[in-house]
């Protein structure tokens, strides 16, 4: 099988796999509101994992010899290692804080890496209806249409999206908020959705121009995001400006034509 | 004709504003990606002029007599005198740069007040397909079904939402960025959307807890979404906790669950 045929068949089990886990937390998000809180945070953890259980069990069938990483199986077994080998890289729900509430802004997330890059991306959101999707060299699509990143050149013209993080310990949510700040003296304005890969898809079809965050959940936030980014002719880079990396929980990314200026922006004066 | 003939009536006649104004705003979302930046400034104030014509011009051949307040002409024409006679509230284009960067949080609002009271709302998101409608002493329904503030008691299961505003002074980002970063340290995370008429609905559906903004453009960004909130069973206040002054351009919104803490915490030591 050439490379190219079977890249268009990882994405295709792979959108495949996205639109089943979409079915499941399209029913769920509608249901958060008829629950109680403990109900809720249940239906939450159940979502999660029957989405995880649903992408992962689709996926080994067709693929027994990839490997898998995910946020539920990760985070009760602990540390990522990525390997050189074909590598799945799930969040099966991106946003749960907006699934508990009902905001909009949920999907599923499922990036391949291949020699550790990340070679397709699919980002649903089952309830705006939206799928992104990204082959390596193949170009990045918006329910099948191609996509590009903005074409914006100036800051000051710039829509800017990054989140308020978990961690709200006084030094991080000073320096968080000190580094929007100077942010927002120089763009135009802030957007925040709570969900990472959706932002970077967002930087994708370029509704937003610029988008970083700091001490995300782990690469299943970025790897989908990163092909479905780079093949709209973006960048996604370290929010220094030095080379990204998948396992960094550091994530900037732009069109080219901003890198420089904003990664000049996202340095603090100490 | 009775009270509540009347204000039906004037809640169809908005809605039929609001649906048609929300076809031209729909038509430009899809366009501004494919014109250049002066193009797209230009259809910006083209869209916004084109809707408020259209949204005034259908009210007022129906209520001669009501008087107007929108965004656009009082831009054009200065100070917003509100009276008690029924006046029509009207912002044609809420999220105006979400508009022009394809971010899907754009809405028509149309606000009828009697007696300086928002009586009746219209908050309609063309893009997501999403009606807000509210009648004083008559519930708020979202698309036609009853919607209702959430439930949330507790602050740090919350999720705010305020806007980065337009003003960028120093004094005014120093003042933001503090208050954000207090209430980060109390709450569960932070949402910016970019259009203060679909905060309000957001708190009216339960999506959102708790909403405040300062500074905002006028009365036409809070006319509509103030009925609709109230309507859902939440509460529109002066961020201080005084009486919410829809000329005020300052806006809190919450369940009644909420109020007290959550205006506690917006207080800023000096």
């Amino acid at each position: 099988m050439a490379e190219n045929d079977s890249l268009s068949g990882f994405l295709a089990s792979a959108v495949d796999a996205a639109k089943r886990a979409g079915e499941i937390i399209r029913k769920g998000f509608y249901e958060t509101k008829h629950v109680e809180h403990k109900g809720t945070v249940d239906l939450v953890t159940e979502t999660d994992k029957a989405c995880e259980d649903l992408i992962f069990n689709h996926l080994k069938q067709l693929y027994p010899t990839h490997k898998f990483i995910g946020e539920e199986t990760t985070a009760a077994f602990g540390v990522v290692e990525l390997t050189d080998e074909p590598t799945w890289i799930v969040d099966p729900l991106d946003g749960t804080t907006n699934f508990v509430h009902g905001f909009p802004f949920v999907c599923v997330s499922i990036g391949l890496t291949i020699g550790k890059v990340p070679t397709v991306g699919v980002v649903y959101n089952p309830i705006m209806n939206e799928l992104f999707t990204g082959i390596h060299g193949k170009g990045a699509f918006l329910n099948g249409n191609p996509i590009k990143v903005s074409s914006q050149t100036e800051l000051v013209k710039s829509l800017l999206a990054t989140e308020a993080g978990t961690k709200r310990d006084k030094p991080t949510l000073d320096s968080s908020m000190n580094r929007i700040n100077i942010l927002l003296a120089k763009v135009r304005s802030l957007r925040m959705t709570g969900s990472c890969a959706l932002n970077l898809c967002g930087i994708a079809c370029g509704r937003l121009d610029l988008f970083y965050e700091l001490g995300f959940g782990g690469p299943w936030d970025v790897a989908a995001g990163a092909v479905i980014v780079t093949e709209a002719g973006g960048l996604v880079y370290d929010p220094s400006g030095k080379d990204f990396d998948i396992t960094a929980q550091r994530v900037g990314a732009s069109n080219p034509l901003l890198k420089d200026a904003f990664v000049e922006a996202l340095q603090q004066p100490e």
